[in-house]
């Protein structure tokens, strides 16, 4: 029996005040209203800027809200106008979209949708304003456009991609968000060539991303850069070759990168929040033709400041959002590559939960156990 | 009657102190040595860097000292190893080398040869360190491998462009600097789409001649930016459609230009020593697909600083020299494109004068008096 236009009661995690506990609750979860799509979620993970929005600390508080943005899931119904995806589709949800008609989406270059670009104050959906979550009436709010730590959930068709439905959600979920920013960094900005040399500035979930994607250009040198050399032995599943603690030294990293590589590796990405990270980044990339690609979003009072012989020496300095692939027209060709194992997941993902036990999958972020924890939410 | 081999005794403008009037002398010509060639020059012009240098305000003063690296000569004779040109060739002589056997000149993407690249403190010929210049057996020094301002100049083979015998040497001469740099910077670099937007920040010789690569790219907007406002008329002949003086607003010019253009152009260049400029022309850049690109030396406490975010963004900042163009491998086919009237040169010559009075030369230019004086040599 459908439910299509029926409010569904569902369980999802609620986050009711920043910093605590999440709970479980059964919630209400409306109809799609038009250009939107409710979705099934079967598999959701858990990224730090889930944890950072609960946490709260940098941004205004928006609470009771349902967090949640990597995830695979399947279509229950869809919304007026709503013609690219049905009932049935298997589909990651996006925390950015892609409208396909503005000047972003009509660009080769940019996946910075004007309509559906990230947006992490708004509460409601973009149609009405309103929020398709509530608890006995009282609205939650959404978070990111996905809000997956639901059973059910609104969003967008700007922010869904159609996958392949062979696909199993548990492992390609982690291509909503980190997986495809950190891989795409580097095979859709730096695009280090065959044989070429690659730092990588965080081994973090992002920055193991993009050492994969560094092992899938076939780079013959991947170097690690990170203060904790626990992570080490790890990263070399995801490629790296060699590492280095900048703890270790007491020069620049950038001079240890130069001294190791004769003058500078042909590019590097960042993927942590240091700033310092960010200079060292750019500076050890080779003169003549290195290319430094920074990804993560900075604090508010950052800055980067460099001496502009740097740049001149021809170096480039690249930002990326989100691997700079397109949400809807390019995820589901990521989606293929792992399916025809051109790329890797399942080393990706170190712990599993039931949706009842969420908070052990933040408590394990927290204490930086492992890389992706996944929520499963029939358990 | 052939002169291989033999000291040429010639003319050749003697810059003898730092600042001081430069003086017409007759000097004596080595031949070359190995991978030298002797090249008679017949057109040079002036630039603003033979000025920095003969004020010699910023590093280390090497007098006396032949200065003069933009001309256009002859091969006169040619030392060992000389294989790629021979007597009779027409020729560049270039500041900045191609050896074509180092990383930078196997690299594609790089014209920074680790054996040729320029180098101002050098004052000897890379063979033996020794000078080829004298005057009465007391020796003087080179300026960039090119020392232009002589009847007669030796220089590495790395350093000379063989060009076609027809192009006339009065005019594509400018090709081996300035014009390059900036056309260069547009068409290598920028890239800017047919009806694209491009702002030139700074509108001297290298800037009208990145405005002149906006204007070949078929740009539809080409924004001239300067401070003096009386270069904006001239500017026009180069292609520029709009101006901004950053005077008439109380805003920042990025700003200003993001209004102008809906978000800001797909791209800039700086052709500027200032380095308010350099950040200005990084963040007019549009988010998503903007590309900003650095011309220019800046000084040594200089620094580049902008808030990361601008990156993030999907902004490109590119640093370039001498247009990213390999002076033996490419210069020659912009001379072609000269000859086949794809770009056009005549308009940066705007004054000539004989050797005799290339003091005038200086004057022109230290008074900010148009843009090339091309000094004759035979005058």
């Amino acid at each position: 029996m459908s439910i299509a236009g029926q409010v569904i009661r569902c369980k999802a995690v609620v986050a009711w005040e920043a910093g605590k506990p999440l709970s479980v609750e059964e919630i209400e979860v409306a109809p799609p209203q038009k250009n939107e799509v409710r979705v099934k979620i079967h598999f959701t993970s858990l990224c730090h800027t889930d944890v950072y929005f609960w946490e709260a600390k940098g941004q205004n508080p928006l609470f009771p809200r349902i967090l949640g943005h990597e995830a695979g899931g399947v279509v229950e119904s869809v919304g007026e106008g709503v013609i690219d995806v049905q009932p049935g589709d298997h589909v990651l949800p996006i925390f950015t979209g892609e409208c396909k008609e503005c000047p972003h989406c009509l660009s080769e270059a940019s996946n910075m949708c004007d309509l559906l670009r990230i947006n992490t104050e708004r509460g409601g959906m973009l149609h009405d304003g309103h929020t398709r979550f509530s608890k006995d009436g009282k609205p939650i709010y959404h978070f990111l456009g996905t809000s997956t730590f639901s059973e059910y959930t609104v969003v967008h068709v700007g922010q869904v991609a159609k996958i392949n439905p062979e696909a199993p959600l548990d492992k390609v979920c982690v291509l909503s968000c980190e997986m495809s920013t950190g891989f795409g960094a580097t095979v859709n900005v730096a695009k280090p060539k065959k044989g070429g040399s690659v730092a990588v500035f965080g081994l973090g979930a992002v920055g193991l991303a993009a050492a994969e994607g560094a092992r899938v250009c076939e780079a013959s040198r991947i170097i690690g850069i990170d203060l904790n050399p626990n992570r080490f032995e790890e990263a070399k599943k995801f490629g790296c070759t060699e590492f280095v603690n900048p703890k270790d030294h007491n020069k620049h990293v950038q001079e240890v990168i130069a001294e190791m590589t004769g003058g500078g590796v042909d590019c590097s990405i960042k993927c942590t929040g240091s700033t310092q990270a960010m200079v060292s980044a750019f500076e050890c990339v080779h003169d003549g033709w290195g290319v430094a690609v920074l990804v993560g979003v900075p604090s508010r009072d950052d800055s980067f400041k460099t001496h502009p012989i740097h740049f001149l020496n021809e170096r480039t300095l690249r930002g990326t959002f989100f691997g700079n692939y397109k949400p809807r027209s390019d995820i589901p060709g990521v989606v293929e590559k792992y399916m025809k194992k051109e790329l890797e997941l399942d080393k990706f993902i170190t712990h599993s939960v039931p949706l009842l036990d969420i908070n052990k999958a933040f408590e394990y972020m927290l204490r930086g156990k492992g890389l992706r924890c996944m929520i499963r939410m029939d358990a």
